[in-house]
């Protein structure tokens, strides 16, 4: 059942899994949309649980051994056609000086709150701080080379590490960062801007340690109206594509609940614009047409349909979505931990029957 | 302060304000947008606090004397121009013959799965079974009559009813329930129905007791993307705008997080879309033009703002709203406990405040 080793001969109907994801990043031609999960090195899975026992998941992303069989596994057992690195978007930041605790979520002993503890922030280069992220991401390119299964590299973006930060935890609604937003914006914008040079230099080093794809999450921009992120969040993404070697890695920009934000993720120049389920994809794919590709963008609790169900919803989506230059199958969120395995099997087998269809 | 007995003589430049809430509603012409805030009776105000000592929100609903008096707090203390009944949108629940539990959010003993359960359950006549409500209203209506402010009634929607119903508390993504939409559509639609009847009742009862106004809140309805929206939400929006007496109390459609079905707000007919804060609503205005009024849409941490910060907000937001064809200003949801009183006088002022610059 290993998606491995298809044909890579240029000119072949088939692409190998490598060039059909950068290809559909990038816009070009494919046979078929590639596909992978958001989160699918996860709890649903019952290898992954056993592997998690007795450990905690920050113990995991630091054990290069068991994260690189944990981000294996999905190719093996559910068919997923790209690796994700296996860690948390906080990993990089305690080593900027900040105590950080995690219960499962993050919580930050002392939330930032003055220009004062900002500017005490280090920019650590990241191959000392977080050596473990760079050996798992380099093990994993040399275990994916015979099967030419792309490796996707990532960092939160810094609205979403700053909104941690000044919060203190995660929030319903982030009062106290939309307070500093309004009451005193220079520490927010200071905060931000070094937040920006640590995730620049993180995900170059990822790139350097064989990412061939990095997917940048946002989880909370999406709290913000258009107003708000086109002042806050728009500028940030836009200075990281543009500092990334995006000739060799193209850029994917998630942000979590963002149907409202569409036209300002567009505007980042992200390659990818990768799409919560709430998002008609056939509207987005009109509007993006030929300036980005999308990804995404199945409900993850569509997963507990039945398996003509799913092809079916497959089918549509990635119909819906041929109006954009290129098209990554994938969920709209990540994957949950009740989500049925078959229906995480039936997902990626839906993706490769498209190729048979069309062929 | 508190704005009230205005001319009330057609023709003044003044209007009263039952008469500015109901013209804005209905698209006529207003010397101003008018003001209330959702949850505008609530915590963030220690008179507030100071009634509910030793109660709970429960208790609260069915004493109609202080559910009165907290109702009215708000005009009172921060100016707002309108008045909604002091309830939860599970209290005409229970006497469907449903157990329900607060924890303070409502938890169902026995969640609701199959059609059985659905057939035994009961459509009561709402002035029998919640008797409380329909005594608040008319109280109210008498208290508010000499001041001339109006009176909203309200509901919570079938979809968001039957969320909790089926899943049996509140969640984060509401598997269960979207199982059910896959796996057991007949039965959800049979639940919905059920519980169109028992909300169609419900708010023409309220209409009957006094309400000028009705606001149907859909909390959980923007979990869905627009295709599920359109199919599980849109009729029965269009069902109950349909079969309530629009002329005697036009009716407010509030969608939690629904930036991304403005356009199926829209169809429903109902006469104003109340928007969430993510919602840009100088382009919804212009979507929905002439056909609707809109509410909203400050972002309920602006009220940490200073005074002038939120006066410049409102004006922004009554700017960016006036191509549709009303405006009434609101918050982008309810007013939350942490709130500064003084963030909410000078929401309310900052309203007034457009009267006397366009008069």
């Amino acid at each position: 059942m290993i998606t491995t080793a298809e044909s890579a001969q240029p000119g072949s109907a088939q692409l190998d899994p490598t060039e059909r994801l950068l290809r559909a990043c990038r816009g070009d031609a494919v046979d078929r949309p590639p596909v992978w999960l958001m989160r699918q090195a996860g709890r649903y899975l019952p290898e992954y649980r056993a592997l998690r026992e007795g450990t905690t998941f920050l113990e995991m992303c630091r054990d290069v051994e068991r994260a690189v069989e944990v981000s294996l596994q999905p190719i093996r057992l559910v068919g997923s056609e790209a690796v994700i690195l296996f860690s948390d978007i906080f990993t990089p930041v305690p080593a900027m000086g900040v105590e950080v605790d995690f219960q499962p979520g993050p919580v930050v002993e002392n939330p930032i709150r003055s220009l004062g503890q900002v500017e005490k922030l280090r920019v650590p280069d990241p191959t000392e701080s977080t050596p473990f992220v760079f050996e798992i991401l380099r093990t994993l390119r040399r275990e994916l080379e015979p099967s030419r299964i792309p490796l996707i590299g990532f960092s939160g973006a810094p609205f979403t590490l700053a909104a941690y930060l000044v919060e203190g935890q995660g929030s319903k609604g982030f009062s106290t960062l939309k307070r500093m937003m309004d009451r005193e914006p220079e520490v927010l914008r200071a905060l931000q801007s070094r937040l920006t040079e640590m995730v620049v230099g993180y995900l170059s080093a990822q790139i350097e340690a064989g990412a061939q794809v990095i997917q940048l999450f946002d989880t909370w921009a999406g709290l913000l109206g258009p107003r708000a992120y086109r002042e806050w969040v728009l500028p940030v993404h836009s200075e990281i594509v543009s500092r990334l070697d995006r000739d060799r890695a193209p850029l994917i920009l998630y942000v979590n609940n963002g149907a409202h934000v569409l036209d300002e993720m567009l505007e980042s120049g992200a390659d990818v614009l990768s799409l919560d389920w709430r998002v008609d994809i056939a509207r987005a794919a009109r509007r993006v047409a030929g300036k980005a590709s999308l990804q995404g963008n199945l409900d993850p609790r569509a997963l507990h349909q039945t398996r003509e169900q799913i092809f079916a919803s497959v089918r549509k989506i990635a119909d819906a979505a041929a109006p954009a230059r290129g098209h990554i199958l994938n969920l709209g969120h990540g994957c949950l931990p009740e989500t049925p395995v078959e229906g995480v099997r039936a997902f990626t087998d839906a993706a490769r029957a498209l190729g048979e269809t069309t062929s």
